[in-house]
């Protein structure tokens, strides 16, 4: 029998995490792209702005948003402009009867903690609660029943994937709070011109910014249940992409004794987390380009603390990559499909 | 009616160019991996030594090559070893009825260019004679036919894409030597460990190598038939992937007032060579990871200079996706299967 | 004797040119930093802009420029903002009986030919006419006799000195058009926000640009006597200080004999100049960070052709590092006075 | 008084330690270079093996070390060999009456810490017991006493520096372990040719190594007193230069609330040490080719988490940079004598 095809559309497909949408959906065996949208800032063909998609033939001119043409010429949406914007599109988009994903923040948080951490008012409560959080590891069902996905922050996945077998385990055990020690690589940022973004200034350098501030900060705790208290320290790498997370727990030694082996079967049903065997760690570039994200684990007896490192691509299984996987599992395909890239490594 | 699978090796898996055909042939929707081999010094899973791999399923491990082995075990081999050591095993596994791929400079040229440039015994004259120079774009029929290949060098694919439009054009013209500056990233001089090629020390620098001894240039001369002379001058960049050539030739202004149409029409029915708008350049990064070959043309007329611009991939174009084109031309495939990829721009 | 003390205002000093002045003028034995100024964007500690800088005790505030301020608190200033605005503050200060260093290309050049590449009306001819070009270089009296210094280019100064020493030599021969394939670091384009030169889009990638319209062709002729015709090329490396020129001249054979001998004398007395040993050629990290330039020549007997290499750091040479030079020689001073660091290599 | 002028050594001037020291040196008012020793495997003029160096006349040629020739030519000496043979000759150098500065970890740790963690036998316990650690922050009067100085690791000292101030306070009151997350540039690695630290490895990675068994973290615990147990965790950096720790202490809220303060009267009389003021962060790039560490403290109120970040370059306050500041005062010179530059910031 063969697949129905999908018609989709990227609302803000100019940005990073749009336009790494724009490549993979562009290979998609069974979704087509029919609708490209932006501000209007950029309109016309796609190969304009962004000369290496210039030979994706086949698709649509970029326009000006309008939510009547995209309901029109989608099934299927993906919203990746900026937190403020985003979500109350990908909230229209929903109501008008087309299945929405919401690359932003705006969807996935309570709406006081939101106005906490965004300083900025939330959408409606009643419209976040139709959202459905999009971390197949933890909710695969409830992703592939959903119509309104909001898409998970790039630290945040890396974190969570990272934390989140540790869950169930230490949930009748006090543990102190968790240091989550986080580098991402500079496309995190975003595309839009920012002094300490140029390279001149961020080449050669490293630096924490956001210090006890930032925004994932609470959706990892809701990631993991509220079982933990953390601390994220967010700095950046002068890199383009890639996110590695460094987390310090302290640990009962019992539950530290068989801890690989626990990750490992935990994750085992998960195509896209590769629990690495003892004694290796993850490397940045062994997931940039692809929806992988690689966990290893290392229990250090001398002062109790267990280490778990995670590495994704932030364009990736932390933004766009994840958004496909949400995709898929949403139109009843394989989540693995369109995904399947291995990283070029150098 | 169903694609006939091909049997392939990988003689150097765990180079740069050998990963790189692990990387595109676990891929390739009709050629299965049957034999991974190489000097002995990494025996075992692939993954073991390449962890961005590790995730491929059904390969073979690696093993010392056996030219029985890989006879036994594939239809077509790629030979990814150094200069020096690889035409021989390519030569002997064509003997042995295995369609073979050489991606060393051992069988581009005649044996008393080699000796010369290489500063090292060629392989006999009678089984050069049997090698095809594998650069579609200028033979395929040459190459569809063949069993034994000679992949092209890294350099000279950028320079001879960027200049061959020009012979017949220029043939009864004197013109005076072609300057081709010449650009490449660090993997362009192998994955070997050297101090010069720590990132302690390339790290921000720039520099010339081989002044006026690099051994493609008569394998560029050779390539554009002999009707330029060139000066080449090889330089390093500080980045891992792509090759940036820079070409300079004296034009008549009558060749020059469409050359830019000229070149459009020539690579009409190449499908990896992308010839540029006018005032569109190539990017490496435009290029990175993929088979294609950018190239832009600029018409100088305060100077008469034509110049030309070409990026590929050294190890896409430039060495193991050219060997895969080349592959699969040898097997009736298209040319563009399991290389279609877009570059991740960022 | 005690050498009397030099009163320096810099105005611009939060951009690549101005917080390398300010670097060097902290640490200068005579000079004394007693105004900075800009446009009134950033007003206060310079520490505030320049965390790096924060540290340099006895600076004044950084005030929103007035010549008047500037003139009486100044015996000398560099003016580091951009073309079409810098020239004419310079010409005011040198009016006002300030000595004044221009380092932006507003009175580098002929009104008209400074019409047509800045495409941007001039100053007054007769203006124009009191500014010396300040490359010590080719006129060390003239600079050391002026009141008003037009700096050069970044790109001009390593091609200048590079071609200099063939001027005599081939004046009276005819060779054709000499090709300039020059590179850059990102600082060259300056330090305002630009989408093409966030780290997430120059990293990994090299391009030209300006492709056959760069500014400071005209400057490089004109610093040439007009002997050479020449194609310049400018090219874009992702690192963020240097440039690398690669320069190509048909050359008679006879001159060609002792070509490295010949640049060697013609250097002998500038202490800044380092014409390299036969076989060396020069490294962009090795000038980094210095008021250094470094030259060599390659003699391609195949082609005839001349290859002559030059790197300078281009907010060092091409930009502070030789105003300082200048400077130094308008106020008497040894013009190595406070430019002897020793780049840090790695 | 004129001050009286010491002879200097190095022995290991082509590693990256010993070249900056050579750097460092040649432009110190009181220190001669009058020895230059390696293994044997360079010798001659040191711009031969360092281009960047090669101007820097009345240097002597490197040449095979003799300890005879060291103590009869050298008033002082850097030994920055490898650990393993580092510490033995400046025991060597000490008992011939030179005073010695060794760079390795031989002479930091006692001899049955130094055997579990370097797994390698120590120098004999009266030998070690005459060696001063040499971190001047801590014991400038012993510095300033010594005869023969292990200078500290580079994690050590940034990691030391960052957490030292807490020392006292926290003495009497039960703290949890400390978790110091550090990443390091290349460099930090050495200059001998390594497959994992080459440009077309490490360009755009990031990961950990030595997980749980740096050779460091004794040594830091040392340094701290033995009040901390540490958690290391080192990570690379794909840049050639700087440390940056980002320290985490679970801490009593009364003690937070007047933690700068703290922090910034305990460093006052530090020269080399910037607490910066709240709201800052380090940047690698401020302390990059200078002897500073800048330090950031931020309470964390939520996680009850003091926050400390510091940064040094690895090759100066990490190695040669502190390596002089112990010479100066080993010498009776001011600390920051040779020590004065600013960073280059891009």
């Amino acid at each position: 029998m063969e697949q129905q095809r999908v018609r989709v559309g990227i609302v803000g497909p100019t940005g990073y995490a749009g336009m790494e949408l724009v490549r993979l959906l562009a290979q998609h065996p069974y979704m087509d792209i029919t609708y490209l949208a932006g501000s209007g800032a950029h309109t016309g063909p796609i190969g304009d702005a962004l000369p290496h998609l210039r030979r994706l033939s086949k698709l649509p001119p970029v326009s000006a948003f309008s939510a009547n043409a995209c309901a029109e010429s989608c099934d299927l949406a993906f919203v990746a402009l900026p937190s403020g914007e985003s979500g109350s599109i990908a909230v229209e988009l929903a109501q008008r009867g087309v299945r929405a994903i919401d690359l932003s923040g705006d969807l996935r948080l309570p709406g006081d903690v939101y106005r906490t951490w965004y300083q900025r008012e939330p959408v409606a409560d009643d419209v976040l609660a139709r959202a459905v959080y999009g971390l197949p590891e933890l909710n695969r069902a409830d992703v592939s029943a959903a119509s309104l996905v909001a898409n998970p922050g790039c630290y945040a996945t890396a974190a969570i994937l990272a934390l989140r077998p540790l869950v169930d385990w230490v949930k009748s055990k006090r543990v102190g709070p968790v240091v989550i020690d986080a580098k991402s690589g500079a496309t995190g940022a975003g595309r839009a011109a920012k002094q300490n973004l140029q390279l001149g200034e961020l080449a050669n350098d490293f630096y924490p910014y956001r210090v006890g501030a930032h925004q994932h900060t609470p959706e990892i705790e809701q990631g993991l249940d509220g079982v933990f208290q953390i601390l994220l320290t967010t700095q950046l790498l002068p890199i383009p992409r890639g996110i590695f997370v460094s987390a310090y727990v302290s640990l009962d030694p019992d539950l530290a004794a068989d801890i690989h082996a626990r990750y490992a079967s935990f994750y085992e049903s998960a195509p896209f987390v590769d629990v690495l065997p003892p004694g290796h760690v993850p490397h940045i570039k062994s997931v940039a380009g692809t929806n992988d994200c690689q966990v290893s684990v290392a229990w250090n007896e001398r002062t109790g603390i267990l280490q778990v490192f995670s590495a994704i691509d932030n364009l990736g299984k932390g933004a766009a990559g994840q958004a496909l996987q949400n995709a898929n599992l949403m139109c009843g395909f394989d989540e693995t499909t369109g995904l399947t890239e291995t990283s070029l490594w150098t």
